[in-house]
């Protein structure tokens, strides 16, 4: 058993994408097979890039407010919510606020997906 | 894309452990292929019972206090936590403090867990 506070984690930036941090908090850090849980960062004004990827997202959003945008449009998220987007889905997540966006996303591994 | 607040997923007793509820909230009823995020609430003086599966959990405390207890010891817990447990360890999840205990616990699908 490993418990530790998410901060003890060390923040790194995401490629490409300004204003956002990434902690690879519950995974191969700990001997996690199956999936692994990160905590993202966004900041006021940013964004991650409206992409898609074969693998899913689980989030719970922490902190914050903002919008997940997909081919179907805009949908508002705060603290409490839950999100679910499927493989292939289109998909970006945007700060919509004047505070940190802080949310948990939750991906399996699989041979495309062998970092961290 | 799905989006909702987690207290929108009805809250189920966990059975045989009075005094905790159980929330099957990001998995099966959203289509999601791997693993399910649950949000678990254990009340003050209640405890999950010290068991092992063949099947990790990745915790990520949202609030009150609680401790976790191994073969190793009791370990205390607390909001913006993670706590990591590997296939086959034993623990339990108890409420240690005189608020709600409210954790998210994610488990991987598998033969084994065809629940929910």
């Amino acid at each position: 058993m490993k418990a530790f506070h998410y901060t003890e984690i060390d923040a790194q930036p995401v490629e490409g994408v300004p204003g956002t941090n990434i902690r690879w908090a519950i995974g191969k850090n700990v001997g996690a097979p199956n999936f692994v849980t990160r905590v993202l960062e966004v900041q006021p004004g940013s964004a991650s890039p409206y992409h898609t990827h074969p693998w899913e997202h689980e989030v719970f959003v922490l902190d914050g407010e903002g919008v997940v945008k997909t081919a179907d449009g805009e949908t508002p998220i705060g603290p409490r919510m839950c999100v679910y987007v499927a493989p292939d889905e289109e998909h970006q997540f945007a700060n919509a606020g004047d505070e940190v966006l802080r949310f948990l996303c939750i991906i399996p591994f699989a041979p495309w997906s062998t970092e961290e």
